[in-house]
């Protein structure tokens, strides 16, 4: 598959947008209009950097407003084109969007718009300029694909094909199943855009939320299987107008898009498996054998296949002063499984949940900064670590070098867009870990187990993003982890609306959620050297039996987050609870919620840097995470942080 | 009138929102349930704080999904219903909102429903409160208020009554002059909201993008005038979610909140005297004889009268060096008029565009940076600035003082939300200033008029606004100076769009533009102690011949924004230009616009510190700012910011 993208989905000039694109590994480029009015480069000076850079010019776009008007504004339309068309062989360039006409069509009439983009075929052939016509989902008259197309068909130029946007046609919902029986000669360009399913008019919908493939909810991957099926074998280009892409960093934002079509192509190509045609004119299947895939123009390549991961393997907190973290994991009823032979890291375990110890000092010594505690690492349960880090690593996941000794299990490691250190290592039928054993030389063993739930494991991990990373991390722990995005939920909190973005396996062994906390918020964070965030982040830990663990730790003395009363006599008008229930509720600080498939207790540790521990027990079916209770936890955490403040 | 404000509306804790409304004035407050069930606070610590802080609790909100249920629901439903009642009474709350079934309505029926209504009013009687039922904008059955009012007047019972919330009414396009012929003593409560127009389903428009009256586009004054016609008398109350004012400052949101109510207040009693009643049943006019106001039970309190402002009357950069922007006035035209003969300050004319560099020192010692050029005050023509003044300081304007000599002239000033200071000067008819008399003291005179355009004048300011602060400084510039608020553009950038918000005069003698930059740039730009912040601003000063200016320009050495030959050849493929004249806009670096009414020339300057100037000719009647060149001068501006910026 041909890569491409537009510039105008990129931040920076039209240099550093060219280079960003070449370094993220694209085929080509479309050129935005906009992009090229605005900068100092000569379309020769463009031409030769492209060329330098291997970047093939494959689009300039947009020409607008030209169909389905006046005779007078057409000759000036034809006037503007004419002008287009030269600067493009100074560019080097030979196709041109054209869309739909929005703001000066006022003839509706099929035949008058066949003719007059007949002339502008026969211009463009003069020219050697090929003319894509795109149907806007928002156009006058029209705004339909298969309309645009069939205007193509009439005029029957060999200068004029038709440009298919996923947006405009997966925006109105157009069935997509017609593309198959296109002519691919008349197919000149393929857009893809992706974007979440908003009610608001397609226009700002499309000027200022469209996504990267994957990060949205559009169904691209059978969008671009007819692509592929009708035989195009063109570019497969982005173009995504958005509001947070147009002002991030472009170098990052470029290699998020080349990811979202590299694992575009590996879903298409899934898709197309997935869905063999219906039987041919003969009677025969016209589908691949089995196990076979029929072969297209386009040839999509495939990406290392893993399963998704089984489970959380370990969480990793980052400290320089380990005491307060060490001191809550005890009091939980974590037991302390020792130091790891060479490194400084400590591991703590209650059944099958492993939280290691970081005891970070080469950061902060460099940084001259102490770290609070932060989580810094999850390691996930695969099938093949190898695998799946060579899945990771064409994915253009950022590898984490991790040194190891010989005799050492080596930890395959990549960067999350939120800075946090992804492991992928070994699971085990019985979810234990082999690692595990590079712990605790001279400590009675085994020391798991000893005390707390001895069937704990990581229920959830909860991870703060920057905004501006948001939709990179969904894309990234969809592609590289094959976790699933759930429709997003919004907490009310006292410093703002927390987005919170759960990701899953569908067995639920992982859960991992992506918290947005508000951007005021974030700005006030300010990390400081050495300080990723100060936004709180949390690991959470199911156990069997809420009631015993929680009675345990308290009696260790945990610094519960203290829940106030007026929450459970709200629980007490909103549920018919037994009395001695709502009463152990209270006592033990313990939320609680429930809905038709189950119930779902849990609580909340003081906060240590900007870290805190759930404990949870699901019952039943519950497959929530008592989202109801969040702005209570919330406030109650804002209250104790503006106690600590000093004041003015 | 009595006004009020729901904690909804806040950032904080319970205790922080009292506190802030207190502060701000606020009469009464409404409890979102979920501001209590967060807080630590009893329903008797709140009810004393209150009553400490002198606000009265006048509405707890809300009580949700109570109609349209089966009977087994309807049970529930009181039972929780009963429980909320015992706790209004410990907060020695008596008035509820209980808004329509959204979530659990499952039968359609009028009869059912009142009687259902009816059974809560009896339970709500036996404990001394009354229900303010509201129809919601997407409630199952019931989103029309006309219609919940239908039921309150079937159910006749004293303890049930509506509540009228603007937003569930404009929001629909709900006509609201049925209000006046309601029962007023069937009002129970009236709520206010203000909203842009979006095209967004109701529920996310409501629940994220509403504002303060005055910040966006629903008529409120025809609301709360009809309101007021009904006869009734009790709180006006805010009810706004919005995503930004949840977490901005809680103190500073309430006093925004409170001015958008004065000014609100305003607004109806103003809309109040233009819309006399229709006449009565017996053929007389039901209106007020001219000249007096007809009482109603609510009285609306009025502020000083102020005309909107003439024009500006000088704008200010403020800087520790001033060697550059002395330059550049110079070379544009600016003649030096001297320095005032008491303060650090220069003055420099042309024509009537006046323009006053402050050497600022106290404050770049104490903090012991450097003030890079900022605009920093704009004066504008008033009738008569006591007055204005006095409506401003009514509207909550933070006053800042400027000592002046007992001899000088006194300018009455206000801190605006960007933190610009804004002055209220005499205006004279020949648009002089009797201030710059004290000027110039041993300079040849007139100074003025020397060099440069005789007929100049400021066009325009823009100032760029923090995120946080845009809403607030609509309503500021609104409410404050009588400007009034256009529909916003979107210029795209290289770091991203920039929303461009003009709020103008009628006759066009001031154009104000706010200007809200990408996130991420204003966060980089991180102001330090003493530096506002380093995203730009600018004045555009207009002459009469724009090409005659530019030429001297040029000859005294200006350093022009260099705009790009793609500018040019794509503005020869837009426009049918005369060579010649293309030519001159080529050879001096001007950009050029056209709509239907006229033309539009315009260059700019470099940048110094975080100002720049720009020169303009209007012709004809064309109203705008050159918004298709706006990308031209970002573009370039980033690439001279860019080659400034070490290579890392």
């Amino acid at each position: 598959m041909r890569t491409g993208i537009a510039t105008v989905c990129l931040s920076g000039t039209l240099r550093e947008k060219l280079q960003a694109c070449a370094v993220a590994g694209f085929d080509g480029i479309e050129i935005f209009e906009q992009d090229l009015v605005t900068s100092p480069l000569s379309p020769e000076d463009v031409r030769k950097m492209a060329a330098d850079l291997g970047l093939s010019l494959d689009l300039y776009q947009p020409f607008r407003d030209f169909d389905s008007v006046p005779e007078e504004l057409l000759a000036a339309n034809l006037r503007r084109a004419e002008a287009k068309f030269r600067l493009m062989s100074r560019l080097g360039m030979d196709t041109v969007l054209v869309c739909s006409n929005v703001g000066t069509a006022s003839i509706d009439d099929d035949d008058l718009r066949a003719a007059q983009l007949s002339r502008l075929a026969g211009l463009a052939a003069d020219h050697g300029v090929k003319v894509a016509y795109e149907a806007l989902a928002w156009g006058r008259y029209v705004n339909d694909y298969e309309h645009a197309h069939r205007l193509v068909q009439t005029v029957d130029h060999p200068n004029l094909g038709t440009c298919l946007d996923s947006f405009h046609i997966l925006s109105r919902d157009w069935d997509t199943a017609p593309i198959e029986s296109f002519n691919p000669d008349k197919i000149f360009f393929v857009q893809v855009a992706d974007a979440p399913k908003l009610s608001l008019d397609v226009l700002s919908w499309s000027r200022h939320y469209r996504v990267f493939p994957g990060e949205g909810q559009f169904d691209l991957a059978k969008f671009l299987g007819h692509v592929v099926r009708a035989g195009y074998s063109g570019p497969v280009s982005l173009e995504v107008f958005n509001d947070v892409f147009r002002q991030s960093d472009v170098e990052r934002t470029a290699v998020d898009a080349m990811r979202s079509l590299i694992w575009l192509e590996e879903q298409s190509a899934k898709w197309l498996d997935a869905n063999p045609t219906a039987a041919g004119p003969d009677g025969r299947s016209a589908g691949p054998a089995p196990g076979t895939r029929r072969r297209y123009p386009m040839e999509l390549a495939t990406l290392p296949q893993v399963a998704e991961p089984a489970g959380f393997n370990f969480a990793e907190v980052r400290a320089a002063d380990t005491a307060a973290l060490e001191t809550l994991l005890g009091q939980l009823g974590f037991a302390f499984n020792g130091r790891h032979r060479t490194k400084n890291v400590q591991l703590w375990t209650m059944g099958h949940a492993r939280v290691i110890i970081n005891e970070e000092s080469a950061g902060a010594e460099s940084s001259g900064t102490a770290t609070a505690p932060a989580i810094s690492a999850v390691g996930f349960d695969v099938d093949s670590p190898v695998i799946a880090a060579a899945r990771a690593q064409q994915l253009k996941a950022p590898a984490v070098p991790r040194k190891s000794q010989a005799d050492e299990e080596i930890f395959q490691g990549f960067a999350a867009p939120d800075s946090t250190e992804i492991f992928l290592c070994q699971g085990s039928p019985d979810g234990t870990a082999a690692w595990t054993r590079e712990f605790g030389e001279g400590l009675e063993l085994p020391a798991a187990g000893r005390a707390g739930a001895p069937g704990a494991v990581i229920d959830h991990v909860n991870l703060a993003q920057p905004w501006q990373h948001f939709d990179e991390a969904v894309l990234f722990y969809t592609s590289a982890l094959a976790l699933e995005p759930q429709p997003y939920a919004e907490v009310a909190s006292p410093t703002g609306l927390v987005r919170s973005q759960v990701m899953l396996t569908r067995d639920r062994g992982v859960r991992l959620v992506l918290n947005l906390a508000p951007l005021l918020q974030q700005e006030g964070a300010a990390a400081g050297p050495g300080q990723r965030r100060s936004y709180q982040e949390h690991i959470a830990f199911a156990v069997d039996d809420l009631v015993a663990t929680a009675r345990a730790a308290q009696a260790r003395g945990l610094d519960f987050l203290r829940i106030p009363e007026n929450y459970y006599e709200d629980l007490e008008a909103r549920f018919d609870l037994e009395p001695a229930f709502l009463a152990t509720l209270r006592e033990l600080n313990l939320l609680y919620d429930r809905d038709a498939d189950g119930e779902f207790l849990h609580f909340y540790t003081a906060t240590v840097g900007s870290v805190f521990f759930e404990m949870v027990e699901r019952r039943g079916a519950y497959d929530g995470y008592g989202a109801p209770n969040a702005p209570v936890r919330h406030a109650v955490q804002y209250d104790h942080l503006h106690q600590l403040k000093p004041t003015p």
